[in-house]
């Protein structure tokens, strides 16, 4: 399971406010304190308020590799700030994220080339989010089917089927399931599937425990990595004992031990 | 989700004392206690020590009566026990269980026919459990075969892949989940699914969270019943947010407790 951690997001206040005043202080403990916590790529996102979303990733990245060399996820809408942010980034990043939009993956897919960053890319387009695992994974396919255009292996995509609040948008949750099962079939190597955890539960009452279940769930289904709260310990105590139940780590009787430490 | 309290067992210390004794504080305490937890099914098992075991039976399902009329799972390798119980049923129950064994299915089904009960048909046969999926839905089809011969709709028939513990079997959890998944493509209507949930997590450490994990995995995957502790609070949590997920049942911020009280 590749854990993609949240936390580095203008929108939580401590780091909004740190990206506004140049304070290194609270992206660096957060960077150090998801790495602990097993975090494989760590997500940089400046929020919605950065005036200079450009500059601000910049920052961003410089200030998180002078503390790890956790591999980093670029998280914005301005493709720009991710170009930036790509040429310093000291190992493979990975690009979050490009909808199924055939200007967007022009631009998004040579930088992925270009910088050998992998993908998110969502099942969705300018009409939005389709209610359907059939026509997510339509466009899932046009997401592939352009990657191979610009000859980027199909298993440096990830694709996320997009889950929505399940206290809003019930019926969706056994789509993104199917989603995640189907998107397998479509290339060989296949792409890999990631989800935003945090959206399922969204205004929901019991956040972590929705946030845990729909993982285990996911997980069945075929999920390989999710953004989220790493420091979660009963969510990553899930994820381990879903890895256990899946065979993808040997069982011991400290498998939740070992796998949390598996980052230090 | 058909929840199938696991608790009037005779291998547990009060139940087995109880049968032994004729004493029915313990057996009507419990079944009291799980039909107010959410049991659809209260399970009955005399026990590996009991003399008599068509006495057992029989005495089990009169004292449970006389004090509840929720359906019963009657757990026995002794298809005579198992008879004398139905014979006392006030309500359809489910015989629990039946291999893939031709003289074992030609003794059960016939009374599951005559007494319009329900089957748990298990993935093996005198040979023991399959390994992988494949074989396990094999021995599915057998049960269905049968059952068909003895006019019995497929879908009172409940088919156990038998998952086995985590840490001595953890190649069989990817394949009992595979089982449930495609145990419904074999016939229209499509047989149910149940598993014994607590046998994946024996002597393991952290059983329950290795139960409820396990469980919204199997769910994930379309499991419709499960012998378990519907006392275990947080494994029915997680039942109830599982059901959400799939939406089976509808939002509201109450909903573990609307899950939880939909027995009382």
């Amino acid at each position: 399971m590749i854990l993609i951690g949240e936390r580095i997001n203008g929108m939580f206040r401590d780091i909004g406010r740190s990206i506004r005043e140049g304070d290194k202080g609270p992206v660096q403990e957060w960077a150090l304190k998801q790495v602990k916590a097993g975090a494989d790529y760590l997500d940089l996102n400046v929020g919605p308020a950065s005036e200079n979303p450009v500059k601000a990733m910049e920052w961003l990245v410089d200030t998180v590799q002078e503390v790890t060399d956790c591999p980093l996820s670029l998280d914005s809408t301005n493709y720009d700030a991710i170009e930036a942010g790509l040429k310093k980034c000291k190992r493979p990043a990975l690009i979050n994220s490009v909808p199924a939009e055939r200007p967007k993956l022009e631009r998004v897919l040579p930088m992925a080339k270009t910088y050998g960053a992998s993908v998110i890319g969502l099942a969705m387009d300018a009409r939005g989010i389709p209610k359907n695992a059939e026509n997510r994974l339509a466009l899932a396919m046009e997401i592939l089917a352009a990657a191979m255009e610009y000859d980027i292996p199909p298993d440096n995509i990830f694709i996320d089927p997009l889950i929505l609040p399940v206290n809003v948008a019930q019926d969706h949750g056994p789509e993104v399931l199917e989603t995640i099962r189907q998107v397998k079939l479509l290339s060989d190597p296949p792409p890999k599937t990631v989800v935003g955890l945090s959206n399922v539960s969204q205004k929901c009452v019991n956040r972590p425990l929705v946030d845990r279940t729909f993982m285990a769930m996911a997980m069945a289904c075929g999920l390989e990595a999710a953004i989220l709260n790493v420091c979660d310990d009963e969510l990553i105590a899930t994820i381990a004992t879903a890895r256990i139940i899946l065979n993808k780590d040997i069982y011991c009787d400290s498998y939740v031990k070992v796998y949390k430490g598996r980052g230090v």
